[in-house]
């Protein structure tokens, strides 16, 4: 053993404004937010996501022989695979996991393995390479939505598949490797561990409480206020208590509803307008952010679920998950989901 | 809703060699391996971590004044906060959690908050500024792990700790701020939830089996030989069956200790030569990435646990995380962890 040299320590010089550890009401996590150093859109490193360039792209008209062939199209005129289409669902041209075969459940050694079925599509969202989500109208964006549903709808019939993700990625930082915009689903035959979390924790409270939390969580950030960026009749948008990422931000459906899938074409008409206006005022208040969203909704072989309550989670990537994030799944928030809140709401839109 | 146009579709050429799908024995998270894509070292795009220029450094000898006190140091001479030291202990000059206070558990609303009490330490490895983790004797790589040890040792007398962190950035893409050759520590009044995840996976497969799973994990990559990467008298050094990043590597005692601070001398000495043997291999393998560890070892206010096990998480930062697989939890990892393994075994060092 080395010989050590120990001191006492004064740190208080070093320790100001203490910062908070709020517990997500969902899944228990604990997450650290920031108050003193707490970060202000100004304070991250900007990276706005570039335009696009006009380049030779697979998903633009007179590309359609490019991709695999189409799997369900929106469109003006034009037969399968031609232009003329609105918006236009393609199998992956590599897919991360096979549509084809039995899942086949073994062990090995002390191990489970199954094969890797699943599907994996790609939503062209618009015809228009260079735009960005907020590009496409109300109607358009709504029209992706449709594309969602009918998706999820057709997938859940195979019964090897337990859930279905349907996520966007936007700019490089953010995973996208198109500049034209699309959107991800990936069918799989597990669950998938955070939302797995969710659900569980979400059960918890409802075996406890009677009812469901996100419903809860709704009605409590409408009382509060601090943390709401816009409520429409149908939906909430808040940037949650415990949020582990600076503008994280949840779109919620004032109303219970544990499937996605299920959701009426009024309420996916104001889906589309909440989303828009909401990446609308992440691009003006962070100039143009990378950003990841994903909708959570319950497995889709599970019938309605008291307990669940599906939801859209949107992340822009503004700070680099560091070692310790990764190692111990314990978040740093250096925005407090207050001030993050205050930013969206009041930004103003033309 | 819009007219749809579907099409049945034949992806069957698109599917060749099947994925698979590995359950994490500890988590039961599934992990997607691929097996057709699989990338090999070259396959990555190679961003080798610059060495480090010479600039003014606050870890440097002679600017010793530029951090807050020491708490600790190894010494061949000098005084408290003098240059001669080996190892040197200091707090995080800009920290995420605040030493002095009470935790002052509270509901807010419908939430529950503490204040964010916590230690955030620095271990300055080496006086050399330009050194690499590997450059380092396996002596000097020993005092640090020594340093580990105390500072665990020291912390877990304070009853607010729950858990202790402690965990290395290599190189910017993997987080780390100065070039320095550093390692962090920070202690929390919660315990992380991936860790949580593990000591619970490994907490129900003792309740079933009455062994402990990381013991069996050992016995059972002898015994199989194709995730090892090498094995001495004391430590096994294995890429995990299901690997959740290409290229994880896991260092893992071969007698079962729940508590990284319980290891004696002559363990600490063969964990310094393992580690620094297997961050080489990674650099000859994948050109000196930038990589995390963490150490997972028990909470520290718990006795010895016959279900846990300490032991070293080692991910070289090869990949981007990507939208699904932060929304979802649900990785794909393209690197068989089998191949990984091939790779760091046979790779000679000089």
């Amino acid at each position: 053993m080395p010989a050590i040299v120990r001191f006492r320590t004064c740190v208080c010089r070093y320790n100001r404004g203490l910062p908070e550890l709020r517990k997500d009401p969902v899944t228990g996590r604990w997450v650290a937010i920031a108050t003193d150093r707490a970060k202000r859109p100004g304070d991250f490193i900007r990276q706005p996501v570039p335009p696009a360039t006009a380049r030779i792209c697979p998903f633009d008209y007179g590309n359609e022989h490019k991709t695999p062939p189409e799997i369900l199209a929106y469109r003006n005129s034009g037969g399968r695979d031609q232009p003329g289409w609105r918006v236009r669902v393609v199998p992956s041209k590599f897919p991360v996991l096979g549509i084809e075969g039995d899942l086949n459940r073994q062990g090995e050694g002390m191990y489970d393995h199954m094969n890797g079925i699943g599907a994996n599509e790609i939503i062209i969202e618009t015809p228009d390479h260079a735009a960005t989500l907020s590009d496409l109208t109300d109607k358009q964006l709504e029209e992706v939505l449709w594309a969602y549903r009918d998706r999820v709808n057709d997938l859940k019939r195979d019964q090897r598949f337990r859930y279905i993700l349907l996520y966007r990625n936007y700019g490089e930082a953010a995973g996208a490797n198109l500049e034209h915009p699309y959107s991800q689903l990936i069918a799989l035959p597990v669950v998938p561990q955070r939302i797995l979390e969710e659900i569980e924790g979400a059960k918890q409270y409802f075996d406890f409480k009677e009812r469901c939390i996100f419903c809860d969580i709704i009605r409590e950030e409408t009382r509060v206020g601090t943390r709401l960026v816009a409520e429409t009749e149908r939906f909430t948008v808040i940037v949650p208590y415990a949020a582990h990422f600076p503008f994280e931000t949840w779109i919620l459906p004032r109303h219970h509803q544990s499937h996605f899938e299920e959701e009426d074409a009024p309420t996916l008409a104001n889906l589309a307008r909440m989303l828009r206006s909401t990446i609308r005022k992440m691009e003006k208040v962070l100039e143009r952010p990378a950003y990841n969203f994903a909708l959570h909704s319950a497995p889709v072989q599970e019938h309605t679920l008291p307990y669940y309550h599906w939801h859209l989670e949107i992340v822009p990537r503004l700070t680099r998950v560091a070692g310790f994030e990764w190692g111990s799944g314990f978040y740093l928030n250096p925005t407090p989901p207050e001030e993050a809140a205050k930013f969206l709401r009041e930004v103003g839109l033309p």
